[in-house]
């Protein structure tokens, strides 16, 4: 278990970074998914050792009954699938997040989001199910948008929300395609490549990858 | 609760869109796939509360037993996947859609899209299993296809009986790819790329999407 | 060159087809791209004999040319690429197809849609220029959209237009993608894809297929 | 120039395969995309040194100039673009094989077929233009398709063409997806799945592989 | 349960084809995936009211229980997933097919076409784990697949062996990716693409498909 | 010429947005590609009537030479392929972007990002030529790095640039994957998903998309 | 159960190659998915008949718990999923291979290639998570790493470890891309496009192949 | 034009990397494609400055002409299409690489593979044109392969050969799938897919990374 001069602890299948948040001003995570429950004890027991706050994704109530009768006072959120145990309280900031999502389908990718910019910091504001199917819904909430400093879009199917809301901000937009559909769906492709080749400005991060997006917005969040 | 002014209505994880009719023609459906049956159960009797009929696809039997246990009157078709409860009865029309099919294992598709063209309020027709391993078979129901106002041709495999039966009429088709079939099928891209690339005058639909050429079916039925 | 007794010429590199009118509503046009001047002309000669007019599509200039030295009448779109020669006049409906697109770049789709339609006697509007990356432009032109018995909608990149549009209107939607864009775009197969997964009400044709979209437009507005 | 005991001579850059005739019934055959013209006159040189009938493949008028001056009596089919030239001539068959066509676009792999399966000794039929856009063009030559030993259906865009011909026949059934179409024809790729997935009895070989259905068909023709 | 005067049997959810035995020599074959177990014993029950022999692919064992306590004397080969019932017995050829495969697990694709070669009326030889990793192992059973009238090769990982075995015969060859392997291997796209580019003359089969190879085979051995 | 009022101008085959800047912080910008050079002109023309700047992407030098012989005073940076002409100079900010390339190869796209966020009144630094190939030149420049508000990394092959970057600074990073490479490259495909998996935190823009890069930058930078 | 003299043993549903180790310096070796208990446990037989050491890939605990059941002495890596027997031992090498992976999800493959190397007589060091989203820890392992006669690299993701070790050493890299990751990952091929497209010098085997990796490190390291 | 002290020239558009003989035993070697002519004429100043040996890789006719005018004693060889220039010869090692190929249209990746081992090194043997079309030719052939410290195996289309060799050798194998062939070859993917699940112990790189196999080579041959 040495090492920690280095900035890590090296617990035999893993070495746990604690120099994440110095160098890059965010924690390191755990990616539960691949992962025992065994290893997910290990990694959460290190981060307690050294008065890390304890985040995980992708974590499936199985996981977290698990983990929840190794370590007391972890918090479980099951749309999100995440897991967390705070330590120490971040500072929330001043700005917000506005998390917008297309369908009552996409919740899970906006719970993940929304839990992970809670986790680093961050105020948050969700607006769910605007999708363009029924457009006057947005236009209802454009100021509660506009007013925040980065958005997040979650969007499956066609994904095209990221498009109409880019072009009605000025804020920076992290567009996140999500696998709802099926068919020539592709398991969230189309709205990937969509989003991709969107005729607004906006950046796209992995498909359901809500952890991700909300990592991009709060290092936008934060500036 | 609010927002019934501005045409819809907000559950919090949904806003229920009431303006769908007078906008498009067609009220909303509940794509039930990704929803939790508590919100499935939500949006139904928000949609109740406000005078609706509901219908829903991709329901599964699961769903629907958690359904009928909260909400009285829910009907279901097990092979088209569809739940429905009619509050005000939609006027039939005279003229007819042709529902034409390739294979037995198609039957699924072609259900939801006679399930959701019955629920649009329109007269219609099933003509299935004339696949062009067995053309003979088509040729028979020729008469009963040709006097349809729109005709929906589901196949899955190659796809070619929505080619061959778009060359023999004069009204407009929709075809449906489904993903019957295994291996180099794709899981229905084979079927799909194919009507795609019809020689015949035609659109086509997602894969599997039954739905969906029944509401532009049944848009085209009632002009 | 018999055959005719079966509605068709034979001109040996080619079975000229006089029954598609008939039997589809719709007369054979040619598909002139794979196929030597020599050919084209020949089938022109077959049609000409035959009373027919004369359509076609992907008409590179060069072939144009070569056409119009052997063939007196011929017209040219060079943004369509397509030709024409008209023996008789069609009747002109009254009521109209419009055609909706997203960018400059999507005129020759516009264009070949446009031609075609117009061949098939139909009355067209055009409305270009409306992307959802200024979608203020969309709104002012609702009124016309609405107006049409069918819409076709052509949008390249991410291919927005189409769900967007199809959610503020009743009558039924043709969306063509556009291989307008690079990268990610796939030579118009991320339009493609979002259009088929649309959350609104509409069908599909081949990328870049205007000429496929105003058949079935055609089609439906000749009800 | 050694190693002809082994049945092949080696001339540096190539190996010629004598023994392929015996070995397979068919002989060496040679693929001109990707030589250059000095390699494919060097090939023909021993070919013709060892007593062969030589045929090549994918032959560009620009490589069948430098041959022609290179070589005597070598003679070109443009649109096939095959070079032939017989030292001996093969016995042909008594039965025949029948190369049944989609569209006048599809001839250079029909005329590719035809000329390999000639060379090989075959007696050939040609059926073209009889896609099910204009399926009566089809019924008109049943008999003479159903006549053939073996049968070579060639056809682009969704490839209707093959299941609906094997359907319809008991002789078996090759099929030649063709790269014909644009857009979501992904360069044949729509054909081939199609003709993969068939629901009729039919093998199939790559895209405007006319050359490879002929050997094949041979193969079979010469039982 | 008319119709068939016209060469088939309609039983509502499927019109069972009696005249394919005499158009392609081949009879009508249940596909039983994606078929409930009733709709598989009304066909199979269908086809006995005519005086037909059964044959069905792939089959589970729940779904051969099912169909077992309904019609007596169906067999089952767990192996190939195939059931069969014989009224009639078809006269077994004098020439034989060999079905050549290249690890232990392609033997349900073997098992398939083997018994769908039987049922056809062929002689069949099995030569099973000669792939190209032990390629001494297939120069030992060289004659016996020399003695065949055609060969069918089954192979997954890179499909190899099928171009070994057509360069090393004269007789037509059937290849049959399988989706045996993983990664890369894209469920046997690997293989079909290995196969549909191979340097030999051969002709390909979808995925997993070793019904349809026997069934082209036996086109083949029946000549 | 009208609808300046609902702030677009309506030149026929475009609708010039007016509103964009207001609207998004950012003024409307020509995408060159697929546009006739008439088509750009009028564009420009209308863009300087209502005392805009002008700045247009993908532009070949074919296209400038035309341009700038009917527009006065455009430049152009043939490596950008972009042409501008400014009729108000935008304040610059004091903070910066850093855009970091990987090899030689990706300049085309570093410059186009580099225009661009100049074009939009960003301070920018250019770190090229520090690919992962050779580690160590990338950490000689991380205090540059690390000073910037966003970085932007542009990288083709594998594009293992982004994520060690992203993981190296505190500041959003913004991932463009380039088209260099080639074969399993799949023109830019291997590195933006590489990029889209990143380990790291980033979000990604199309193959090749320096201009969106800068514009989403540009929309951080001036937070 | 005859064909010993030929170097293999067939029985029945498979011929063991025993002239494998000679021809190639490595033993055959059972890749257990897609193999029935029973023939697995057959193939083992024959193998310890033949006096052979026994080593199988891709077993699940419940077919080793069959295989245990049936013959005594097998080992069994639950990670790894491999089973053994060693009859003989292997001389171990001097010189190690060295196996680096980026994450704790990667390390079901790190497994199946330590296993395998150790099976074919290799000393190994393993260095695992070392993903460069913390690089310092890879920094740290370097002289491990570069005392190796082989490397290994493992990861997932974007597979950019692989890049960055490659770059850093002398010896030949072997890359095992790995399907961790999710959406866009497309179960591993994210990582093997980026490791096939790497700026370093290193040479790739399947996604997951941890076995194939240590097998051709094994030739290198025993050169 | 400083930081030699670290290792590398920084001259303007890239920094060239001096410390990568000394790194990973192979100098840094210019991927000419996508570089202008200046960009090359300019690295390989910085290169001869420094005393380096030069070697440039896809270098087309065009830019060797202009290199030439500008640099004295570049080499060049135009199959290869790579250019060299030797101011310090290395010391050739005893053993040798095998480079074998299937076909003649393959001698352009040969060739790159060639010059590149020669480049470093390397004592190196060509055979030619032994695809598995007329395997004979490869029996003749293996005690030169087998004489070879390690083996690179070139092939295209369905790139048998690879298996094949790998099977017959106890060498590590370096398999080269090339972009010889057409339609479902997909520009080489064929070939790499195969590669990749190949049943023989191999490591694959890039299609047509003739280059990349032979460093790869390289750096076993020395070990």
């Amino acid at each position: 278990m040495g090492q920690k001069e280095h900035g890590y602890e090296d617990i035999n299948f893993a070495k746990v970074d604690y120099l994440r948040q110095k160098r890059t001003g965010q924690p390191e995570v755990i990616f539960c998914q691949g992962k025992t429950p065994e290893q997910v004890v290990g990694i959460i027991q290190s981060m307690l050792r050294n008065g890390n706050n304890v985040f995980g994704t992708k974590a499936t109530r199985e996981l977290y009954d698990y983990v929840s009768a190794h370590v007391e006072g972890v918090a479980y959120n099951p749309v999100a699938q995440t897991i967390s145990l705070m330590q120490a309280q971040e500072k929330t900031t001043g700005s917000y997040i506005a998390i917008v999502s297309a369908g009552t389908a996409d919740l899970p990718v906006v719970e993940e989001a929304y839990e992970t910019a809670l986790f680093l910091g961050n105020k948050v504001e969700k607006i769910v199910d605007v999708g363009v199917a029924g457009i006057h819904r947005l236009f209802d909430q454009l100021d509660r948008i506009r007013g925040a400093k980065v958005v997040i879009v979650v969007a499956g199917m066609e994904g095209a929300l990221a498009s109409v809301v880019a072009a009605l901000v000025s804020s920076p937009v992290i567009a996140v395609p999500t696998s709802v559909g099926y068919g020539a769906n592709l398991n969230g492709l189309a709205a990937l490549l969509a989003m991709l080749n969107s005729c607004s400005t906006l950046s796209v991060v992995n498909i359901d990858n809500g952890y991700g997006a909300a990592c991009q917005a709060s290092r936008i969040n934060q500036i």
